[in-house]
């Protein structure tokens, strides 16, 4: 299931509206078929993986990250159905779908043509999937808050100089986190000073510029997107994966709302003093509510830079 | 000579006004003799592992990570001459001695008496010693700088409020470098709001407790030096490590002075926002100014708190 999580996120964003899905056919121990939601959402994972596997399908078993859907479409035929005729032995399924059109259908149908069916309820398939989940289930989209900063929890200078603080692995890896991204956000104040172009710079994935949005309660900029409350990223149409830049204002705006599920930093070995801090007011009323927020998740040193990441703890995880 | 760095670290800070020294004395392969200046600063370390080696001492390697003394004293013989008695064959040495009495002349007179001598330039000796080093060859202690933060960067919440930022492993790690100093300073204001005790509270190490500074322009509280800039810690006697614990006025009084050589930063996993930054101004004049001055040494988990250490990179490294 891990293999197959990690083969979902090759369709991401790419695959939006549709979930970045992940799809292994094991027979004898081989892998004989791999899949994952292609541009646009179709074909889905598991019908690349069913082709690829043809024959050898018939008594294997089927890894697939999202249970495999119910409903046809004029764009492809069920999952299931698809799955059902070719007659693997067994399919593991990481996580249900959802959807209201499959939420347990499809495994359903599966179980209903003699096939195994296992719901393992995957950590792994999970996170992979998260964006879609969220949208899902809180009608929002997943949102990582990404923040660049020194030492000493500076994202400026006094002046509002920011470039540079990270060097150029971490900004080439904040363009990789751009590229899984389906909408960008910055604040009025930083789109008026930076003037970023929040675009993809990496070669090869270029047409992966996400879409752009502002936090603004002013005018929108031409091609720009403007919502004029955290809250309404709900209205965000396809957004999966909304990713955050700040700045202090914006940023804060978001974990007040408590509309922030993953933290990234990137921290620069240098001390700045005096200048500009990370994040404006949060709505905090004490120390000690601070705490228990955020879990460690991941940690890796770009060039002198250090990036660690942190995944907000849910309030069932708290109980 | 690592194994003798080590164990030199045994000795502080209590060895002072004397340097911290290691020595270890190894015949055919085997350690036959271990030393580390003791409380005061005698007897030193090599008569130590010269009294537990014995005969064994004759034709074997001595290891000590300062050039043994030349200077006899009422409180007991130069070391140089108890090795040259003792005879071993060989005396390798970590750092040359910059005191006058010594310098270089430790080293002679082992030669003289027929003794084999490397002179190797060890950085981890040299590391064991910058206290000493620094007394002598700047005329002021090492100081290290510790920040207790979020995130964010915040080292209190707007209110003052700062317990706790940090959970017990770290504090309790804060108690063992204090334990580690000849002095803890704070600024006035911290010294105000916090009363703060300064002391080691760790089983077995309360007789560590050390010397209290404060950097204040105002009247000294009883019992507390008080150094109204922070160029005075020159004037600290005996004080070859300094440990400065805040304020944020404090901290960027020492940065700007350039009088800081480690940083060592305890960042909690928890976002304030809004709250006191951790450095008031260090006298920055650009960005491009910050980078290149500080190099990671290490970084250790601590409970849900990460330690960080840096290092200063000195002028001569950066050219
Ligand atoms: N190092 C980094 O990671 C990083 C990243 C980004 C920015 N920065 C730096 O951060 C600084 C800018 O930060 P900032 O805090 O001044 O500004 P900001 O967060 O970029 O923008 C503030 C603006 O966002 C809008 N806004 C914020 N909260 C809102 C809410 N709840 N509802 C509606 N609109 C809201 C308002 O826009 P309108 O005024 O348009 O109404 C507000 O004036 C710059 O110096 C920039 O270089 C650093
Ligand atoms: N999290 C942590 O690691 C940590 C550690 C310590 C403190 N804190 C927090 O930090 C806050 C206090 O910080 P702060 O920045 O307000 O104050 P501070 O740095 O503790 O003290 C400022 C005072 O230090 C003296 N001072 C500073 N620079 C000086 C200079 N160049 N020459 C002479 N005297 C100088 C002055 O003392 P006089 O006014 O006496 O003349 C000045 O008012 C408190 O909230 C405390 O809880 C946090």
């Amino acid at each position: 299931m891990s293999a197959a999580a990690r083969l979902a996120s090759r369709g991401r964003p790419l695959s939006r509206p549709n979930p970045a899905v992940g799809c292994i056919i094991v027979k004898d121990g081989v892998v004989v078929g791999r899949g994952w939601t292609d541009k646009g959402g179709r074909p889905h994972a598991e019908a690349i993986a069913l082709e690829e596997a043809g024959d050898k399908a018939q008594g294997a078993t089927a890894y697939v990250t999202l249970e495999p859907c119910a409903h046809a479409s004029k764009r492809g035929p069920a999952c299931s159905d698809l799955l059902a005729e070719a007659r693997p032995a067994r399919v593991v399924i990481g996580v249900t779908d959802p959807d209201p059109r499959t939420a347990g259908d499809g495994a359903e149908r599966l179980r209903n043509a003699g096939i195994t069916v296992d719901l393992i309820d995957s950590a792994e398939a999970e996170a992979s999937l998260e964006g879609y989940l969220s949208r899902a289930l809180r009608g929002r989209p997943h949102v990582t808050l990404k923040l660049a900063m020194s030492l000493d929890g500076c994202i400026a200078m006094e002046d509002g100089t920011s470039q540079w603080i990270t060097g150029e692995e971490a900004r080439a890896h904040v363009h990789s986190r751009r590229a899984m991204s389906d909408a960008i956000l910055v604040g009025g104040a930083t789109w008026r000073l930076d003037k970023p172009r929040l675009d993809v710079r990496l070669e090869g994935l270029e047409d992966r510029s996400p879409q752009r949005v502002l936090l603004s309660r002013g005018v929108p900029p031409d091609g720009v997107k403007v919502i004029n409350d955290p809250a309404q990223i709900a209205q965000l149409g396809d957004v999966q994966y909304l990713y955050v830049e700040g700045g202090a204002s914006a940023a804060a705006s978001f974990l007040a709302a408590d509309l922030v599920d993953r933290l990234e930093i990137y921290c620069a070995p240098i001390l700045i003093g005096n200048g500009r801090p990370a994040l404006g007011d949060i709505g905090l009323g004490s120390l000690a509510e601070a705490h228990g927020r955020w879990a460690f998740e991941e940690t890796r040193q770009l060039g002198s830079d250090t990036f660690t990441a942190y995944r907000r703890i849910q309030q069932e995880d708290q109980a």
